[in-house]
């Protein structure tokens, strides 16, 4: 149970690690990167490019966001098949054997040892990072909130989901709950909370371990994949919900002084 | 906000690492090393080998436990004067302008600098270490559980204590009064469930940090420091104590197959 040698972790990316903002924004499913370490898992290249092995649009809006708040961002370096930064070592969506309607073959008997791997060569520099990012935040008195960005499919199960945005708590509604009011007075998105996914899901992982604890405002945002499906689009989404976030900010800002 | 370069970096020290056993043991106050790089902090010699600069016999009532249970142990290298790692960063008693009727002169000005670098240099490895050791045991299979181990004066602000044996717990009192009723079957102590502390005091970081969202039965371990101030006396409460955690434990594994 020792700790690998530091070249065999896989580190997430920061960015704009000197921000000004309070806000952190996260972004565990940002890549489609396999590794040779673990190859392709047995997926077709279709596969490796669909919503199964990452967020598409998540990290380009994620980026839009960070200017525009001058947010920090720390982003996961590798397919959330291969392991997903969203979940805890022993949950089953941690490293899947299958995603929606798609088998992944590379999953299907997963050895503890091979359990034990990749959470030493992804989970836990992912999460010391995270931690890092918001703790030395704390220790300045930068007051942070957590912001996780996912994008979701439009069918799911070859159903079509109806809603755009949604908005996902833990613990905590209360930043949620601000984000869905400014997004519904704001903008015209369909935005709901608790959609498409809701914590008893276990999509609330980062939420869960990285702020809870901490008593720090957060809140997981999911786009509908087909509205942030270009660079352009992603910039528009990024444009469109800056403003969201700051007015969900200030209403818990508000409410916290008043309290 | 970067990492300090790791030679200024205080690690915990793990023992046991290859434990078999389910008990994760954790002893945030186990030194009073106060290193050059802090100084005494305007500290007497009495006052850095008081309560106040650590939790008097817990290391060796920590380390009898490990041999008993076959248990990990990490504890940590500093005094908990110069960063106390059973807080987070902003709390107030992360580094204490004052404990108990003591000042502590270094601590009575620390600018946000100071108080990132004492994050950087004792927080961030420590939960980094411990989380380490949890989240590979979790990937594992071997469902851990953790105990934090402290020890308390008998005379507070000039006031004596009764109880001998408190058992604090955080969201899930399940493990903590399944302890409770083994000491109280087992051992003549005076056991007190949040006692002398409770959650409400900001003591069960440790636990909310890293076992609660991890949903892992969690316990913190009081004893009184009169009754484990020899290294006899610190074997004799281990021997006492391990089948009193055994017992709990048996106690919550039941509670887990019946629900």
């Amino acid at each position: 149970m020792r700790s690998s040698a530091p070249e065999a972790e896989f580190l997430p990316t920061i960015e704009n690690a000197e921000a000004k903002g309070r806000v952190v924004l996260v972004c565990e499913h940002a890549s489609n990167a396999f590794p040779a370490r673990w190859g392709d898992l047995g997926l077709t290249e279709a596969q490796r490019q669909a919503h199964i092995a990452w967020d598409p649009g998540a990290l380009k809006l994620a980026q839009g966001l960070m200017r525009r708040l001058d947010a920090v961002l720390i982003h996961a370096p590798v397919s959330r098949l291969i392991y997903d930064c969203n979940r805890a070592p022993d949950m089953a969506g941690a490293m899947p054997a299958r995603s929606e309607v798609h088998d992944i073959p590379g999953n299907s008997a997963i050895s503890p040892a091979e359990r034990l791997a990749r959470t030493e060569a992804i989970y836990l520099p992912w999460a010391s990072a995270l931690h890092g990012v918001i703790a030395r935040r704390i220790a300045l008195g930068l007051a942070p909130a957590i912001v996780t960005l996912h994008s979701f499919t439009p069918l799911y199960f070859g159903k079509p989901r109806t809603v755009e945005f949604g908005i996902i708590h833990d613990a905590d509604p209360s930043f949620a709950m601000a984000i869905q009011d400014a997004a519904r007075s704001k903008t015209r998105l369909r935005a709901e909370i608790n959609q498409p996914y809701s914590a008893a899901d276990d999509v609330t992982h980062t939420l869960r371990v990285q702020a809870t604890p901490y008593g720090l405002p957060n809140a997981m945002l999911e786009l509908r994949n087909d509205l942030i499906a270009t660079d352009a689009a992603c910039e528009a989404m990024a444009e469109t919900l800056a403003p969201v976030i700051n007015m969900g900010l200030e209403e818990i800002q508000r409410q916290a002084k008043a309290s």
